[in-house]
């Protein structure tokens, strides 16, 4: 074997200069018990950043980058009762979580949880008053229909009567039948999104379009699977818009580059940047696809997250039925989620997937692939349940539950047009409205100098930019060079989640911050 | 790009005879529809069986494969009323899932479920009657250590309370330190394996080596990951033993083909083989893996499940840091989870990993990974919690939790004695005791005639045997195939799980089978 030898072990420089202090530690650790009583034949770690699936190290999640990691120190500092910071709270901007910033769990949801999970509650006096009549008769629906309940492991596509809901659902949502049998429940969005992705990816040459910028979930996966990310640019100036000659000249220029173009990630309410496509566009994109030969992965998981006056979110589904059965080969996955909308159920890992236009043996292989894994979690499984077959007229949870509904959506669109107001009255910043989904990205003009002083760092001047702003002010924003952008444009990303009565101090802090930013590398 | 042409589709012959069938269909549909106004350049589907990453198509996963569908199917029948089966009741020995065999769930566990779920709940009066004090001190705890309870994504390697009940639990447990920091929680120990699999397979070169018979995670990972699976064979005439010189003998032929021997994979206590380690057994393991450069990934889940007398479950933490520090640089990966043991709660998903001298450039790549999917579910981190952290003497819950974990424990030993005495009397039969884990794995000496009979039917002869039980009798059990074992023999593997007062009624049912199919192909 190549990386082993026997005997005593030499000094020896290590192989990479990156990670040359943890190595040499290592290796020095090594040379002294090379020198005790015990076998010395080893001299190698098996698993380290050289030799790990180079796969892993090339993907990169800057949601979770550095700034979390620094912002998660300072959250400890402050726990310590450290008050040399300059703020006394780190405000979590960073990432769509919208419950750690007090959004409210719906009632329901959590009261049939509670039920479900201890034996014997359902049928309890006193349960009567803690829970509301239809929370107890949906927990009683969920045991008779669930073998084993919450704790056992359930069909690995997930609970057939989930999956009856989710298509009742669909078909309510889109005017066209759903099929129980091509809905796969997933822990979240995200590993339905990264099967697929395993799935389509075969090597190196096998391509994938995705949006620039994009939520770095595509990128990442595309990387930890080998295949090729193909961008294709959102047009800032037309308020993100997704072109489709845009489109045509990504497939054109990976294809003359020798790739296969297999399939296109769209985001619709867009992740960053949150335009809602039009009818129009999303025909565009079908028929491309059918014409090119791509699959359509469709993440609509901040569907219920519209906001702009006049626009509605269509689903791929819906336009690709309503284009008639002229388009029944056009291939589509699409991906929800309990985590957005106004459920906000993130800790919860409560995804699905729908298979549209997939060959029958591949979906064999998705049954036969999700099986590895058993099955997703019961409770996020029931909570999609609840958030596609939520209280109706007359239900004694209905008034509640709307009135929860129509308070999150209505506070986020007030905090969607505060934020984004604010950010345009900013010196050299310019932001698109928040058309749906959870977040504001502007766009920053950054001065030389502080480019310069980013470059001095060894840093993206964007990344340098959020970082100093997670220094002075606590809040964390995630830099657009974690999204992809347009080269020599700057932007940041920054949740509309903070609740109303703090999206005044999270202005402020910024504004402060930037001015000052401005003034310093002027 | 090659795959797709313009122009109007000439008749073709499928590229594939196995999936003919829908591929014809496809073309078929396809063609029709070139015949009208929409565009005629697509021809074929993205993703096919043929198309498909082949890895996946490799991937084989025997516990829910074609004999699980076909019990499925028989499971509708019966709920529709249909009689003319000859069995009343499909009873689903084929995969450990305690809770849909009647396994109650542990009440504490889910009575702090339940609080933390309804916001407010723990200080309603009603709740002080239907819960515990000490529960719902718990969940007092939970509640005010995890930002965003159960509704929010955590922290990507779960959250830092629920580590530091692990680090501690392990730490009685081994007797030496546990740092929260190295402790990755997972949705289930599945997960865990596959991304700790996915870290150490570059390529096909890389091979893992793993025990024959072995629960087909492993396998199926490691042909999802591309790499080579290297089998070391358990010693059946010797109780399943792990004998280091099999091992000696597997690294040695993998590193003349050409591999490179990266891990190790050990269950311990044994899937589907129910051995139990000895200390020295696993003390050779430690120095043949130091020895040989390999790294240890050592799956655990079942350290609660230990029957036989005299035997005792010892972690390969606990042995590695017995043999002193010059045994700090074995790598190891320890895996857990809330499925099995006492708790059994499959449904939860709840696992975690342990890191044990691993590089700790390596760990930061293990970070980003995990959150790429944000974190995993918080109630299964939570059930992690319960586990490692349940019920102390004093507690309001403490003597009920101890009747259930001894009830529990106590009725598996039972169970498992039992049907291993059953399965030797039957004819052709032997059947190792069951020291642990939860199944066990007769061997079954099939005549001549029967193994010609499956290979008429083109099946494995002892798929052909389980199809039979299942369709003679409703009990679901795994083929041996589907684990590996040694050319010739014949096994298959069952639960111990069936409520006791069933128990009989399967034994009674496989041997009545039993002795029918020996005389049919005697």
């Amino acid at each position: 074997m190549c990386d082993c030898f026997v005997g005593t072990i030499a000094p020896q420089a290590p192989s990479s200069s990156i990670h040359s202090r943890p190595m040499l530690a290592r290796q020095a650790l090594k040379q002294l018990r090379s020198s005790s009583s015990v076998p010395t034949t080893r001299s190698f770690a098996v698993l380290t950043v050289d030799t790990i699936n180079p796969n892993i190290v090339k993907a990169e999640y800057a949601v979770r980058g550095a700034l979390v990691l620094r912002s998660n120190e300072y959250v400890s500092q402050l726990a310590r009762g450290d008050t040399s910071l300059p703020f006394d709270k780190v405000i979590p901007c960073n990432i769509g979580n919208p419950q750690v910033l007090k959004q409210e769990p719906i009632e329901f949801h959590r009261q049939v949880l509670a039920l479900v999970n201890v034996p014997g509650l359902v049928n309890k006096p006193e349960a009567q008053k803690l829970f509301q009549p239809d929370a107890i008769a949906r927990a009683k629906f969920y045991i008779d229909n669930i073998a084993g309940g919450t704790g056992a492991y359930g069909h690995s596509k997930g609970s057939a009567v989930v999956r009856e809901e989710i298509a009742r659902f669909l078909q309510r949502r889109d005017g066209h039948s759903a099929d129980p049998e091509d809905i796969y429940l997933t822990d979240g969005a995200s590993p339905a999104v990264q099967n697929s992705l395993l799935a389509l990816i075969r090597n190196e040459n096998d391509a994938i379009l995705a949006p620039i910028p994009q939520y770095p979930l595509y990128s990442a996966a595309i990387a930890i699977n080998g295949g090729t990310l193909v961008g294709y640019y959102l047009d800032e100036s037309n308020t993100w818009g997704l072109d489709v000659k845009e489109l045509a000249r990504a497939v054109k220029e990976a294809r003359d580059a020798g790739k296969i173009v297999r399939a296109m990630a769209v985001i619709n309410p867009g992740n960053p940047t949150g335009q809602c496509l039009a009818l129009e566009n999303i025909e565009a994109i079908i028929k491309f696809c059918k014409q090119e030969n791509i699959l359509i992965m469709a993440d609509e998981v901040y569907q219920e997250n519209v906001y702009a006056e006049g626009k509605k979110f269509l689903s791929f589904k819906k336009v690709l039925r309503d284009m008639g059965s002229a388009y029944d080969d056009v291939e589509l996955i699409s991906f929800h989620s309990t985590s957005k909308g106004f459920t906000g159920e993130c800790g919860r890992r409560g995804g699905y997937m729908e298979l549209v236009n997939i060959d029958a043996g591949v979906k064999e292989q998705f049954y036969k692939l999700m099986s590895v894994n058993l099955c997703s979690n019961i409770e996020g499984q029931l909570m999609v349940g609840m958030m596609t077959n939520p209280p109706q007229p007359g239900d004694a949870s209905y008034d509640r539950y709307v009135e929860q509904r129509d308070g999150i959506l209505g506070s986020l669109k007030r905090r969607a047009v505060k934020i984004v107001k604010a950010f345009n009255e900013l010196e050299g910043v310019t932001c698109n409205e928040t058309e749906g989904a959870m977040y504001t990205f502007p766009n920053v003009t950054l001065p030389v100098k502080a480019v310069e002083a980013a470059k001095d760092a060894g840093m993206a001047p964007d990344a340098f930019y959020c970082m100093q702003m997670l220094d002075s002010t606590g809040i964390v924003v995630v830099p657009g060079s974690g999204f992809g952008q347009k080269e020599g444009t700057w932007h940041f990303r920054s949740t509309i989640l903070p609740p109303e009565e703090a999206v005044d101090e999270v202005i402020e802090k910024t504004s402060k911050f930037h001015a000052k930013f401005m003034d310093k590398y002027r």
